[in-house]
């Protein structure tokens, strides 16, 4: 494969029946090709950076997947224990229910903590926004308040977080491409 | 609705989308027709036991869900956090993987932990097993394992969660009905 395209691709297994073997051979299938990361459960963070370790391939895990619907607590301390297991990137599910309230300081101040638990343990932070479920003015509004959640200490934005992911495997849907970049201001 | 019926229903709202309202709505209903429960995502277990004090509506909320794919230790936290915030009655997700690979005594002892955490705060504690996702023999082997997880404070069986659940949502299985109690020594 390209190596300029295997580069933007996480190779990822998330279902719940995943086995060790089926993770190793995930690693293996991602050192092969050179893909930027692995994304696993937590379950198998541990597993995936031995397996990684001494090769480029990142270790990315999710919290709070996939409803989010999880206390910022619980979430803060599943990206510690993920940090301590080895992850390399934390995708974070943001609180759907809560955006949807007009809570947007704990939706704020959620994304602010689990970036900063990244950041202070040289990880990176995506946030999963799962736009499929928000209105335009929800997606709009939870970019902005990702921004706010300015605790970046990356040089090369200005968001908490390094990444805005729509949502999972649930195909591609141009207009929240063209949507959300336009709209983080 | 006859109350004999109604005493058996957990009404439940577990789409991330829920707003407080809905929620709200969910508790309302469940006191009309004097249902044995709510069950709602952690997020919501605060309002639900503050709109159910008083009444004989239990909070019911869920653990590791729906993937199970979280490590223990976030489970019990988890649990921990539900359970201040006001929970009764708690459903966690087994780890799945864990039990494909044969690693029983992860399963079983998360089980136990999350099943004591739950016991001790006087709640009681659901074991949901995703059958829709296991062999007959795995549906079997967890079975077991929640027994042997014997922690229970209960007189009413040798349990250490109080029920067994199937599965989330996929309609009913005359097949796993028979099977689950008759294999369970």
């Amino acid at each position: 494969m390209n190596n300029n395209i295997a580069k933007y691709i996480d190779h990822t297994l998330l279902k719940p029946v995943a086995t060790q073997a089926q993770i190793l051979t995930l690693c293996q299938e991602a050192i092969q090709h050179k893909f930027k990361a692995v994304c696993v459960n937590p379950v198998h963070v541990k597993l995936a950076r031995e397996k990684l370790d001494g090769t480029d391939v990142n270790v990315c895990t999710v919290v709070g997947f996939p409803l989010g619907a999880n206390l910022t607590d619980v979430k803060v301390y599943e990206t510690e224990k993920a940090l301590a297991d080895g992850a390399d990137e934390i995708d974070m599910v943001i609180n759907i229910g809560a955006l949807k309230d007009g809570n947007d300081s704990l939706v704020q101040d959620e994304i602010a903590r689990i970036s900063q638990t990244a950041h202070d343990a040289g990880a990176i932070c995506k946030v999963i926004l799962e736009t499929v479920l928000l209105t335009d003015d929800e997606k709009v509004r939870a970019c902005k308040l990702a921004k706010q959640a300015s605790w970046c200490h990356s040089d090369w934005n200005e968001f908490g977080c390094e990444y805005l992911k729509r949502h999972i495997k649930k195909g591609f849907h141009h207009d929240n491409v063209y949507l959300l970049p336009h709209r983080q201001t």
